[in-house]
């Protein structure tokens, strides 16, 4: 057993145990103490040193909980067998050049820049409301106190369920009790959740094209699916029983990208392929049904479910800002039982603070006022756009209007969807073409279209940009 | 045709397009209005009623978009065939009873109350920083304006994982670049999201007793699950390997239940293990080592990996609030890629808002003034509970102290660990039963042992309550 002369700073910010501590690690990693070799006693250290015991005790017990050295009763302190041991400490000088090299690995793909983007996500500038928002923060946070900060309800908070529930009904004619309805940090999660209480093994069926994070939320949910055709309609019903699906996912009120409306036959008849089979879904995302522009908005297809098979679907994403992060789903109460009957409700994934500052902007009117501001101000971009479109004149069809925050424009004057999408880029523009939401080559989707998203759009822009569109896009203007 | 008398209220606050809307459904439904038979043209309509021809255009529009007629070309409106239709309006009649029903279907299992509960979530009352919260998020929501409500980075806000990476650093020895980590709302979502990484079909190796939402967590992404025999340093190494599993989880700063920390030995033999595998990963779940009251933090796994196979997890569920809602989860920079590599990322699940007032939480040192506050308070909890349960005497032994907020109680005078939880809640005290932890009956875990959370409670309940105990679970007091 040797005698230590152990280095201490008593100068040093780190405490002296720690030094002990750093000290004999050092000595152990390069070999100078073997395994197996003793340590001085807890007393003789700190005579040695000059230290208290405590300070010594401190020490040896933090090398043996990091399993350097060990105790053995009414023997002492030895060093411990390590295989293939490395170290941090080693391991960190190498870190810049690694970080650099990790860097390079994880580079995304530099991002284009583009003048002006018909992007489908977003809303308004402007929109969100802001002084409304604090003021309800504010009241949230002081009211709830040590409430808030306690876990919540797994499927979340009551009162944000109640006032859904009120509204859905309302606005949506939505049937169901606050009990039925599970909050959640967006659709993806929500579709991932629904995904664990369904059950793998399923086979789900959706429109070709469709919206595309639903279709990569079931895919990793470990669904299969099958492309179903669509026609000015939405889903064909005798498609879907053909594909052998047992859950169809659809947006009545407006498809998308297609943009059309389910009319209330075909609902009927979706509702009644989910009753003809004992475990047969429909999921409806009704993902932009607040924004309607002519006539009275269409109910949800929830409303007329009679036999406990439609999920429905809703988010604040569109109707408040994408980035507040709260989406919430009802099921159908036979599914509701299922997940509160098993094993591990996973935690809500929305803040109880968010969630109560949601209950109040919809309790108090403030969410029927947004939306009809909002509403207005998207009818006018709505109706700015097809007005503007309309100057593209023969070479193009417009579809998917009267309602959402995007439009579709068929060319048809020999233009590809791939070259409209580049000469777009060319000038600064950036258009979706309609390919992008395809999820099946085998089922044919209408050529040379591409997508208009106008939500993020001021109208000034929106007025250029379809100006330019119309130049470029117009073939014998540019081959004059 | 009939001339149709449609009975108008100037006084309703429906407007006049709806109530004709609304009338002819009633007809259509009551079969009044057969299938395939015309109604009066728009401009007859209206001349018929005294309403301008617009009204009656939106009447039909909306009829024609939710089925109820159709237009054809040249010829006019004729009501649709509808097989089996139903009706919203008739089916809400029926609406209280259905939802009574369905209230006592989904009705929850009364919760008993006890009078204090040794639970094993939640956070000292008066531990949440609300007025450093409150500041801190009305600078975030005034700083960001119309950029917090724009869809946000998948993965998290840059300058949040910024924070995180330093932060993990400097406490946990975790080396990652910012691009390595995914913020995300809880550990269940998480680890469903880092199972649509991985890919289904893996085997994962988790100690018995165990974390249950994570054990639930695998189970519903699809994983197979094994059960891995632990010692008092944690996950046997040999057992894991013996149990073909191509994935561990493991929480060597703090197993949970058991409390063991993993000394260094055995960490280097687990990572061993990954790198004997092409495809092998260790899950580190990190949840609760900002407790620690002797000696200084055990460095985690992650800083030792040098074969990209560590998956770090971290939560402010423990170290802030549980209804706070962030976790972040390192990924080795190979996953990452994979991830970043696949169509459709998740959205992210936590605000843009959240992510920054935490992002300034964790940049002016608040976070770990906060810590260093919340380690004492548990700190002295923990030295009382220490002091209270020495007090049982012979009959029990304690252990899993010195970190977290847990200690667990085995009761040595042949009291069943049921008869000492049920013999707890007579005298209004919730304990939980270590076999609850349990995900196996195969692998043998400790006997007659009880857990006991301190984080929520007040030190005089504590005193009380650990008092109560002693008399309760002391036989022979009983029988004397």
């Amino acid at each position: 057993m040797s005698t230590f002369l152990i280095p201490l700073d008593s100068r040093s910010r780190d405490p002296v145990y720690q030094q002990i501590c750093e000290y004999l690690k050092v000595q152990i990693r390069k070999g100078r103490l073997k395994p197996g070799e003793k340590l001085p006693s807890a007393r003789g250290m700190a005579q040695n040193l000059g230290v208290s015991r405590s300070t010594v005790d401190l020490a040896y017990g933090q090398l043996v909980s990091e399993g350097y050295i060990e105790s053995l009763p009414c023997k002492g302190y030895y060093v411990c067998e390590i295989d293939g041991m490395y170290f941090p400490g080693e391991a960190r000088k190498a870190d810049e050049q690694e970080d650099t090299a990790k860097r390079e690995r994880l580079a995304a793909g530099e991002k284009e820049d583009y003048e002006t983007d018909f992007a489908l996500d977003g809303i308004a500038p402007g929109g969100f409301p802001h002084n409304l928002w604090r003021k309800l923060a504010r009241r949230a946070l002081a009211e709830g106190e040590d409430q808030l900060y306690k876990p919540g309800d797994p499927c979340g908070e009551p009162g944000l369920r109640e006032a859904l529930a009120g509204y859905l009904y309302q606005a949506r004619g939505v049937r169901c009790i606050p009990e039925q309805i599970l909050v959640g940090a967006g659709n993806d999660y929500l579709l991932l959740l629904l995904g664990t209480i369904l059950g793998s093994g399923r086979k789900m069926g959706m429109e070709n094209p469709t919206y595309l994070s639903a279709y990569y939320d079931f895919r990793y949910t470990g669904f299969r699916i099958e492309a179903v055709g669509q026609d000015s309609q939405g889903m064909k019903t005798e498609d879907l029983e053909a594909s052998g699906a047992d859950t169809a996912y659809v947006m009545p009120s407006h498809q998308f990208p297609m943009g059309m409306v389910m009319p209330l036959k075909r609902r009927m008849e979706l509702l009644a392929w989910a009753a003809r089979g004992e475990e047969r879904y429909i999921i409806e995302d009704d993902y932009d049904s607040e924004f309607r522009y002519k006539g009275k908005p269409v109910p949800a297809l929830q409303g007329f479910d009679g036999n406990d098979c439609v999920i429905y679907m809703g988010t604040f994403s569109k109707s408040l800002a994408p980035s507040v992060r709260v989406s919430y789903m009802v099921l159908p109460v036979r599914l509701m039982q299922r997940y509160q009957n098993r094993g591990g409700l996973f935690a809500v994934t929305v803040s109880r603070a968010d969630q109560k500052i949601l209950e109040l902007f919809l309790k108090e009117g403030n969410y029927e006022r947004h939306l009809n501001r909002m509403r207005a101000v998207y009818k006018n971009k709505h109706d700015l756009m097809l007005r503007e479109l309309k100057e593209l004149g023969d070479i193009a069809e417009v579809s998917g209007e009267n309602a959402g925050v995007h439009l579709l424009v068929r060319l048809k004057n020999g233009l590809s969807e791939q070259e409209a999408v580049q000469r777009a880029g060319k000038a600064g523009i950036r258009v979706y073409g309609l390919s992008e939401y395809q999820i099946s080559r085998k089922k044919k989707i209408q050529e040379s279209t591409v997508v208009l998203g106008y939500a993020c759009l001021r109208e000034e822009e929106i007025r250029e940009a379809v100006r330019k569109l119309k130049k470029i896009w117009d073939i014998r203007e540019n081959y004059e």
